[in-house]
């Protein structure tokens, strides 16, 4: 069969030819229909992020997947069942966190991530997986269940964040995020037309025409330029804003959505920067945070509860949302430029089948 | 009557004479028992925080206070009852936040502070207050009322904490205090005693012997010295821990703590520095935010709620304790001695009259 592999540093993938896994006792053998690619996928590709399985050269890409179930194994499912499996594996046996559901939380060491770190990924026209790292999707969003992983993660970080203003009455009236990466891009879709956030910006740093600034403002949402108007000054230009959620990465971005934020608010984090110092007034920042009860909470990866929510959020989502998103789904034959990057570039996905 | 007044920045409080105040409508005159002496106070008393009504040159110190009811007026109260009146006003009449008792969530503007900000506090013979801000207190706790505003503070600040971890399974195992100020050695006994935190750690910058160092060690908890261990060193030199609270306003604790904390783990932030521009590691520390799972919250003031849970948690911590933390109690004519400021002094109040 088809897989898509890298050398991390390569600077490109490479299809090869690989043996159809065969599924050990309780999993399921899935044909593959559609991966997406993302940020993560391309810092795998140019070696900043990953690992090949423990004794491979290459890895196998892909971690955002939908398939279908070809042979069920011993598992639940029956053939023909639409799925999108989960990313994070036990590295040696299983343990606490994989056993109460909770592979997110797991801290390094306890846990390989497929087509990302330790464990080949979905970027194979056939997987094999656990029936319980596979999420069951309704047949009419099969097309779509390559969004479901990155959507997931966004349900993980909205959920933490949301939790941290439980103890008082809340009012998200105004989110701002920062990116707008096909992440920010989605993250933005579901505060508009699912949380119903009555205001939301969107910060980038592009200029018109182009057709992210587009899908932010056919959401009903504003853009901000970043190079007209930086994160600190968001307040005084637009509003203090309820809700940020930081998908860039760019680490002065994370203290930033400290100042951006209104009282009582919360930001959350998302994105993986490298190391980097710089100047902060901390005392500015440490004075806010604590006279107006703000809060700053990361997240990573997310697990099968939040890969349930996506599939719900998915549902809820208008058709057009997808259509202008997903600027490219590409056959094997052309699957390089499901990796092209371009500024009419938001999201893709390489289909590897069809229904 | 007698009140301490402070004319801000005078750098000393001062015993004066005024009227006993009249109740309103809907209030109770409460004469008071105990008023204790906080690091707010000495702020106000050295003018970098705080202010008097408007309109007047002087503030009555105290929002630490008990008292026992001596006219109910229109309220429920009855003539004896000890109560602890809660510390936040609204400025001008009502507002949301008040009115859905959450005066601790308002933001500059929609509130005054007794003893502190625009209100008179409790450091008078007699005070009237409306019913719904005096929370009752069992007769036999009437001598550490003075402590259900400190302890508050606290249960806001955990209360916050907690509720950020709320969305999965998290062992609050391991514990770090960062100062060992009266409200840090408070909040490592609820730690101890009442949340049962397997391991606490308590920083300060003292040399043994002292009071507070064998205060941590009598609760079992182990003192670490910042001048030895500073805060991002303490994962490698004990651990690191589930939770740091933030008790000295040092704005580089605030940013330390991410590192301080063990993946998953929550920093809760209540110390109100000034303006400190200094440099950090952001790429590292926003990483490790993302990637570790980890949350700072920051919370100020605290509402009825905090108040009544505080009631519950000074029943439950043991005599010696207080025993130890509660260093003076001092009677209005040496009223100066509760506000001398010795390594051998933790926790003072000044008593105005006994039950």
């Amino acid at each position: 069969m088809d897989v898509i592999t890298v050398e991390p540093g390569a600077g490109e993938p490479t299809r090869l030819e690989r043996p159809r896994p065969e599924p050990g006792s309780g999993e399921a053998l899935v044909r593959t229909l559609r991966v997406g690619v993302d940020g993560t996928d391309r810092e795998v590709i140019a070696g900043h992020h990953g690992e090949p399985p423990e004794g491979a050269d290459r890895l196998v890409l892909g971690h955002e997947a939908v398939g279908v179930v070809e042979k069920p194994g011993g598992t639940d499912f029956a053939v023909g069942d639409v799925v999108v499996p989960t990313v994070r594996r036990p590295p040696n046996g299983s343990n606490a966190y994989f056993e109460r559901g909770e592979p997110d939380m797991a801290p390094e060491g306890e846990y390989v991530e497929r087509g990302i770190a330790g464990a080949d990924g979905f970027m194979a026209e056939y997987v094999t997986s656990p029936a319980e790292d596979l999420v069951p999707i309704p047949e009419d969003l099969a097309h779509l269940g390559f969004l479901v992983e990155p959507v997931s993660i966004t349900e993980k970080a909205l959920e933490y964040a949301l939790a941290s203003r439980e103890p008082f009455e809340w009012d998200l009236e105004s989110a701002l995020v920062l990116g707008n990466g096909s992440l920010g891009l989605l993250t933005l879709a579901i505060l508009t037309d699912v949380l119903e956030v009555e205001r939301a910006y969107c910060l980038g740093r592009r200029d018109r025409p182009d057709p992210t600034i587009d899908f932010v403002e056919d959401l009903g949402a504003t853009y901000v330029d970043s190079r007209e108007t930086p994160v600190p000054e968001i307040p005084d230009v637009h509003e203090p804003v309820d809700l940020v959620y930081e998908a860039t990465g760019y680490a002065r971005h994370a203290f930033e959505t400290i100042e951006a934020l209104a009282p009582n608010g919360v930001g959350a984090l998302v994105g993986v920067p490298g190391d980097w110092e710089f100047e902060i007034d901390g005392g500015r920042l440490h004075r806010e945070f604590v006279l107006h009860n703000k809060a700053l909470v990361g997240t990573v990866n997310s697990n099968r509860d939040h890969f349930e929510a996506a599939v719900d959020t998915l549902g809820d989502l208008p058709d057009w949302v997808f259509e202008d998103l997903v600027t490219g789904v590409y056959g094997l034959e052309e699957y390089e430029k499901a990796f092209d990057e371009r500024d009419d570039v938001i999201k893709t996905a390489v289909e590897f089948d069809s229904l």
